[in-house]
């Protein structure tokens, strides 16, 4: 059956953990939303097709045939199909124009991540956060994306020139559950957290900060049910010190976050003297993919 | 029945994992050794004499009575008693002074741990160690002393004056178990050591640099197989750096370590240009516990 032109789109965010696909109209209005646990890291090879189909049922039948545009680890090299990095500095042109074809699909797309090499010798990967980016209408700025691996991204003329990685949520999972978060106790004293980013700036480094959850608590200077706040406090510290490092100080930062971190990053990014534009990262995602869709070429 | 004074002493290492007894004669000789694995952790609260008893077993009855003298964290809060911390600046004659007796007992004591109150807020405890540097024969240097909790410490004047924790070993371990060292594959290959200490150097921080052991194996810089020894060298070369921007930069440094660290330590220091001089720390501490129960109290 020979498919008609359609207008509409299936916006597909396929992380490690949800799965989270949209159908949107022309000018970007959902239609309809389904979300699930379906995250790559369930899903068989080879069931990638089935799992989709089932997810976008009644979407795609009855001679209606909107493209399917899917951002995130689904391209990885443990996703459905590798999409290869696409180089910084690129936008929606770039990555418009570099769209991977699902295997045995014609109008079933990947959207690639973004790599980026520093003069220093770090490199940096990315999957799905350059679609929320480019879906801000930021076209000269720094973002923060806060999560297990935050990300910070800085777009020249509309096009993502450099990002960095920081493994700040990951670290504070790890520490909280580790000997160092031990004193700790519920429910957490928010107060911590502003001791916490202060020990950010302690000569030494992260190893010797992180001691501090500890032995403060032995010393009197902190309470237990101030660890956890400490510890994060600290560590969101550090990350937004070594961004601004790197990135040079910005006077505004975009920050792309849902609760919990949106608070918490907006009072840090706030106590570090930065301006801080709250952005939805949902909406974000589907009018970056809505750019991304426009921009590929016509099959 | 009165015991006549011996001139034998028995000195006991009792931390978190394991105890460790050695009955030694008056010039420091080893006469008998025992260890086992009830460290304080395994130890119920009023059992710790039992524990004691059992492990010196005929050491202490026909006659003998070789005072005991304990150090590590069997002086803490989860311990036999707590011992309180006697602050830099201290040497043997301020510790000597001040042992704890173990509760009904007048020839068994714990020797206090030490602690630090750093200017810029920061506060370090230590309970074990100030034992082991006290046995070094160092009276002006600084000391290594790596584990789960790295300890820098500095001697002047034969007194430890200042000291550093770091959390080395329990990033290390957090860190390989994590996501972040999901790539790692065995048998460990220790060329990926000295690409760790390289991205130790990198703009942004320990945040950042974590990550590049997996995004360096993504990007083909970094084979699965150096992402363990990556990691170590990474986090120990962040330890060395925090410590000389702390102590300063020293010419050489005195290294407390049992294989496997002593090698990655010594390999480390030199790298970083430090001239290392390596003491077995299980000697040390039987001189250094040799030296505080010289200068206590005649009871």
């Amino acid at each position: 059956m020979t498919r008609k032109p359609d207008p509409r789109l299936i916006a597909v965010d396929w992380g490690t953990s949800n799965l989270r696909a949209r159908l949107i109209d022309a000018s970007g209005v959902v239609l309809e939303s389904r979300a699930s646990a379906r995250g790559i890291q369930s899903v068989e090879p080879g069931d990638f097709h089935r799992v989709l189909e089932e997810t976008c049922a009644g979407w795609r039948s009855g001679g209606a045939a909107p493209a399917v545009l899917m951002a995130g680890m689904v391209g990885s090299r443990n996703g459905w199909v590798e999409a290869p990095y696409i180089s910084c500095p690129a936008g929606a042109a770039e990555i418009g124009a570099k769209l991977t074809p699902a295997p045995g699909s014609t109008d079933v797309f990947i959207v690639p991540g973004m790599d980026c090499r520093w003069d220093d010798g770090a490199y940096d990967v990315m999957r799905g956060e350059e679609t929320q980016v480019l879906g801000t209408g930021v076209s000269d700025g720094l973002l923060c994306l806060p999560g297990t691996h935050s990300k910070w991204i800085e777009v020249r003329g509309g096009r993502i020139t450099r990002f960095a990685t920081f493994v700040t949520g990951e670290l504070y999972a790890a520490m909280s559950q580790s000997f160092i978060g031990r004193l700790a106790e519920a429910p957490d004293n928010p107060a911590g957290a502003l001791a916490g980013a202060r020990a950010a700036g302690l000569q030494g480094g992260l190893g010797r900060s992180l001691f501090q959850a500890r032995s403060q608590v032995l010393g009197g200077g902190l309470l237990p049910n101030e660890v956890r706040p400490f510890l994060s406090g600290l560590i969101v510290e550090n990350e937004i010190r070594g961004a601004l490092e790197l990135f040079g100080h910005a006077s505004t930062v975009t920050l792309l976050a849902s609760e919990p971190q949106a608070s918490v990053y907006q009072q840090a990014l706030a106590n570090a003297g930065l301006g801080v534009t709250l952005v939805d990262p949902g909406l974000a995602f589907l009018r970056g993919i809505g750019r991304i869709a426009a921009m590929r070429p016509a099959s």
